[in-house]
C-alpha cells in the first residue's frame, strides 16, 4: 500500500515537472513571439513612412528640385539605418541608467536582454524612427541646400543628436527620471527633427523669391499634388506601427486591448486634424487648400503621438484638432519670421510635436505639466544648439547653399544631371 | 494513511485548479491576441484602400479635376472615421436584435462583449469599412459636384445609411434573419455606395460634352494612368484585409486555414478578371484597354467578396470573369442610359456587387438564392430611397453642381484654388 | 481503501489525459497559427511587390510606353497566379524526391502536409513569387515588345520554367541534393528572370537610338522620377516579405529571432546599396545619379537574398555594397554588349543574383562554393536554354516586336489606344 501511494505521489510530482512548467514556457515564448511580431511588423509599418516623406516632399518641391527631393529621403533612410547600427542604438540605450547617454559598442544581436522580445526586432523598430526626424529636416532644407553637407548634418542628427535625446527619454536617462513621458516620441522624434530643421532653415536662409522686400509672401505651390496625397496616405498608415508598436509588446490581452486603442485614437485625431483644416480654410480663406489638408492630418497625427493611448476617443479629437489648429497659424508665423519651411514640417512636426508633449497630463494623471515642460526647453534648446553649431561648422567650410543660379536652374540638373519629369512641358524650365 | 490520501487528493485538486484553468486561460488568451490582431493587421490594410480610391479616382479624372478628387477621398476617410464614431458603430451593432437599426449612443470601448477579441480592434476594422462605400460615391460623381455638398451626403452615407443596412446584415437584424449572406459586404458595402452613387448620378447629371445630343458618347481620358494603376494595387492588396480580416477570427487553425483559402479565391477571383477583360477589350476593341483591365481585377474582388471562403480555387477564377464581363458590359448600358459614372465605379462596385451576392448559393449550401435577392432588392430600394431624398434636398437647397462656367476651368481652381500640376504643359488648361 | 486507490489513480490518468495532450496540442496549435500568419502576412508584402515593379517600370520607361509597362505588370502579377495554380506548385513542390520536377495535377488545399502550417497560406506565399521573377523580364524588354507575344512568355515562365528550377532547389530536387543553398531566391527567383530577360535582350535587340553606329550609348531617361522611386521603396517594403518569410516559421523564439535578424540584414544590405551607389557616382561622374541609387538598393537587396540569416550585421553591409558595385560596373558591360536593358534589370537581379548566391559560403560554413556554383550554372544553362527556344519559336511565328514605326509612336498609342499622361504637355509626342 505504501509503494502505490509512493508510485502515485511520483507520478504527481512527474506531472507537476512535466506540465506545469512546461505550461509556462509554452506561455512565456508565446508571449515571446507575440511582442516580437509586433516590433517587426510596425516596424515595416514605420519604414513605410520613409516613402511617404519621399512622396509627401517629392509633391511639395517644385519640378526642377524633384529628384533630388527624393534621393535625399533615399540616402536619409539608408544613412540613418547605417549610423543607427555603427552608433546609434547603444547611445541610446546601452546602460544609460539615468544619465545623458550610453556606452558606445558596435551593435550586435547579443546586446540582449531588454525584455522578454526579440533584441533584433527591437533594434529595427528603433532604427526606423531614425529615419523619421531626419526626413523633417530634408523637407524644410528642400530646394537651395547642396546633398553632401546636409548628408553630413544627417550623420551627425542620427548617429549622435537623436540618440542622446533619445537616451533622456527612452533610454533610461534624467528626462525619464523626472517623469517625462512620451509615448511615440511627439518630442523626442518630431520636434528633435523640428528644432534641427528649424535651425537650418534659419542659418541657410529662405529660398530666392520667397520673401519680397516689402515684406510679402510669395507661395510657391508643389508640383504634384497626388504625389503629395500618396505621401499623406502612408505616413498615416505607417503611424499606426509608429504608435501601436510603441506599445512595446502584444503578448497578452491587455497589450493588444491597449494597440487598439492607440490606433483608433490615432486614426481620430489625424481626422479631426483633417476636418478642422477644412473647416478653417474655408472660413479663412473661403477656399479649402488640400495642402493644409494634409498638413491637418499630419499635425493631428504628431500631436496625439505623445500620449496615444489615455485619451479617450473624444480627447483624441480634441487634441487632433487642437494640432491642426496651431499648424495652421503656426504657417503664418514662421512666414512672417520669413523663415522658409518648404513643406510646412515645422508646424506640424516641431509645433503639433510641442502641443502634443504638454497636453499629455490632461489624459495621463502619471504625467506632471512641469516634467513635460522640462522635456520640451531641455530637449529644443539641445538640438537647435548641437544642430546650429553643426549647421554653421558646415556654412563656413564647405558650404550649406547652392548658388544663386543653381538655384534658379534647379538641383536636379545641377546636382544630379537628370530632371524628374523629362517629359513634362515646362518641368525642365525654371519656375 | 488517510491523511496521506486527503493529501494527495488535496495536492491532485490543486494541481487541477492551478494547471487546468491557467492553461484553458492562456488558450483563451491566446486566441484572444491572435483574433484581435486579425483585425488590426487587416484593418490597416483596408485603411490602406483610402490611398487606393484616392489614387485611382486621382488619376482617372482630368487634371484639372485632380486636387478637389484627392481632398474629398482624404475628407470622406477623415468623416467616415468620426461618424461611425459618433454614431453608426452603434447603430449597426447594439442591440439590432433583428430588428433594423441599433439603439444610439457615442462609441465606447466599454461596449464590449462581441466575441473573443478586443472590442477596439473590431470597431476599428469596421469604421475602415464606412470609407470604402462613401469612396466609390466620390467616384462616379467626380468632376462636377459642389465639394460642401458631397460632404454633408458623406456624412449622412457614413452616419446613417451604411450602418442602417448594415445592421440589417452584419448587425444581426432582420436580413440576417432570413439567412442572407455577405461575407465580406458586395453588398452591404459595394453595393450600398454604388446605389447610393448611381441615385447622386442621375440626380446631378453628367458632364459638359460626355454625351453629345446625337446619343455618341465622348470618352474623357484620366489624367495619370499610373496614378490609376497604383491605386487598383493598393486595393488589390487591401482586398486581403478586406475579405481575409471578415473571417473575424484567426485563433484557431480552421480559422487561419479559412484565412488562408480566403486569401487564395481573392487573388484568382481578382486574377481572373484581368484576365478576362484583357482578353474581351482585345476581341472587342481590337485594342485592351488598360483602364477596363483595372476595373476588371476590382470587379473580380468585388464578385468574390459575398463569399471569398467556400469557393474552390476553380470557381473563384469563374467567380471573377464573370464579374469582370458584366463590369465590362455595364460600362456600355450605363453609356446608352447617359449615367455619366466618371470611373466605371458602378460597373465595379454595384453590379458585380449584385452578382457576387446573388451567386453566394452556387458555392454555400447554406445559403439560399431567394434570401440573396431579398437582401439585394430590399437593400437597394432603401439605399436608393434614403440617398434621392438627401440628394434632392441638398440640390433643391443648397444647391450640389457647380456652375457651366466652373465645371469648365475645373474644380481645383474654382473651389481649391490651387492647381494639381501647377508646372505640367496644359495641366492648367481646359480639356 | 484500494476503491478510493483506484478512484484517485483514475482522476490522475484523466488528468494527464485532459492536461497534457491538449496542453501540447495548444502549443502545437499555436505553432501552426504562428508559421501561417508569417505566410500571409509575408506574402501580402510580396504580392505588394508587384505594385514595386510597376511603379519602377513605369516611371523608368518613356510616358509613351508607360501605359503598356503598367499593363504588362498588371497582367504578369494576374497570369503567374493562375498558371501557379494550374501548374506551377505541383510541378515544384509535389513529389520531386531528388529529381527534376514535381508530379502534375491542379493544386487543390488537399496537396498538405507539408509542415505545420496552412498549405494555403504556403501557396499564396510560393505564388507572389513566380510574378517577381516574370516581372525582370518585363523591365529589360521594355518599350518594343509585343503584348502578346510577351504574355505568352511569361506563361511559360510562370507554369514550367520557374517552377521546374525551383523544384531543383526548394522542391527537394537534385540542387537541394548537392547542398545548393538559396534562402529566398537571389538564384531560384532574381537570376531565373534575369536569364529569361537576358536572352529575350539579345533575341529582341536593342531599341532604335539606343546605340549609334559608333558604338556611342544613347541615353534615354526615365519619364517620372518620383513613380521610379515609389517603386523602389516599394520593393524595400515588400522584401522584408521576401526574406523574411522565407524563414518559413515564426512559431518559435528561434524562429522568430531569425526573421528578426533577416529583417536587420536586409535593411542594412539595401542601405549599403543606397550609399555605396551615391559614393561611387558622385566619384566617378561628378554627379549623383539617382536612377543608379535606386538600383542599388535594389542590387544590395537582391545580394543579401540568398543567405539573410547567417551574416553578420557588418557582413550585409559588405554583401549589399559589393551587389550595388557589381551592379553598376554591369551596366557599362551591357551597354558595351549593345544589350539594351531599359529599367536596369540585368545589372540588379542577374549579377548581383549570381553574387549574392557565390557569396553565401562567406558566411554559411554549412554551404559550398561549388554547389553554388553548380546551382547558378545549371540553372543559367537551363533557363538560357529554354527561354531561348521560346523567345526564337515566338520571334519565327507571330513576331515579337513592334514595328519601327509603332516603336516610335509608342505602345501606349500603338497597342492600347491611350496615353498615360494625355494631358501633359510633351506627353504625347514621340521622344
Amino acid at each position: 500500500m505504501k509503494r502505490n501511494l509512493l508510485m502515485l505521489l511520483g507520478f504527481v510530482a512527474a506531472l507537476l515537472f512535466v506540465a506545469l512548467p512546461a505550461h509556462a514556457a509554452v506561455a512565456k515564448e508565446t508571449a515571446y513571439i507575440f511582442n516580437t511580431l509586433s516590433f517587426l511588423m510596425h516596424g515595416f509599418l514605420v519604414m513605410w513612412m520613409g516613402a511617404g516623406f519621399a512622396m509627401l516632399e517629392g509633391g511639395l518641391v517644385r519640378s526642377k528640385n524633384t529628384s533630388m527631393q527624393l534621393l535625399k529621403n533615399v540616402a536619409i533612410y539608408a544613412v540613418a539605418g547605417i549610423m543607427f547600427y555603427l552608433v546609434g542604438f547603444d547611445l541610446m540605450f546601452m546602460n544609460v541608467n539615468g544619465g545623458y547617454f550610453g556606452t558606445l559598442s558596435i551593435w550586435s544581436a547579443a546586446d540582449a536582454g531588454r525584455g522578454n522580445f526579440s533584441t533584433g526586432s527591437d533594434w529595427f523598430y528603433q532604427m526606423v524612427f531614425v529615419a523619421t526626424a531626419a526626413s523633417i529636416v530634408s523637407g524644410t532644407l528642400a530646394e537651395r541646400i547642396k546633398l553632401w553637407p546636409f548628408i553630413a548634418f544627417v550623420v551627425v542628427l542620427t548617429a549622435f543628436i537623436y540618440p542622446i535625446t533619445g537616451a533622456w527619454g527612452w533610454g533610461g536617462g534624467w528626462l525619464s527620471g523626472l517623469g517625462f513621458q512620451d509615448f511615440a516620441g511627439s518630442t523626442l522624434v518630431h520636434s528633435v527633427g523640428g528644432w534641427a530643421a528649424l535651425s537650418g532653415a534659419i542659418i541657410l536662409g529662405p529660398r530666392i523669391g520667397k520673401f519680397a522686400a516689402d515684406g510679402t509672401v510669395h507661395p510657391i505651390p508643389g508640383a504634384n499634388m497626388p504625389l503629395a496625397t500618396l505621401g499623406t496616405f502612408i505616413l498615416w498608415l505607417g503611424w499606426f506601427g509608429f504608435n501601436g508598436g510603441s506599445q512595446a509588446a502584444m503578448g497578452s490581452i491587455a497589450d493588444i486591448d491597449a494597440i487598439g486603442t492607440i490606433y483608433i485614437n490615432t486614426n481620430l485625431a489625424a481626422a479631426a486634424g483633417v476636418v478642422t483644416a477644412m473647416l478653417l480654410t474655408q472660413l479663412l480663406y473661403k477656399k479649402v487648400d488640400l495642402t493644409m489638408v494634409l498638413n491637418g492630418a499630419l499635425a493631428g497625427l504628431v500631436a496625439i503621438t505623445a500620449a496615444p493611448l489615455t485619451p479617450s476617443p473624444g480627447m483624441a479629437l480634441v487634441i487632433g484638432a487642437i494640432g491642426s489648429i496651431l499648424a495652421l497659424f503656426a504657417v503664418t508665423v514662421f512666414d512672417k519670421l520669413k523663415i522658409d519651411d518648404v513643406v510646412g514640417a515645422l508646424p506640424v512636426h516641431l509645433v503639433a510635436g510641442i502641443w502634443g508633449t504638454l497636453a499629455v497630463p490632461l489624459t495621463d494623471s502619471g504625467a506632471s505639466f512641469v516634467s513635460q515642460l522640462t522635456g520640451v526647453v531641455s530637449i529644443g534648446a539641445f538640438v537647435v544648439g548641437v544642430s546650429s553649431i553643426v549647421w554653421l561648422i558646415l556654412k563656413y567650410t564647405v558650404g550649406i547653399r547652392v548658388s544663386e543660379e543653381e538655384e534658379t536652374i534647379g538641383l536636379d540638373k545641377v546636382e544630379l544631371g537628370l530632371e524628374a519629369y523629362p517629359e513634362f512641358g515646362r518641368g525642365s524650365q525654371n519656375v
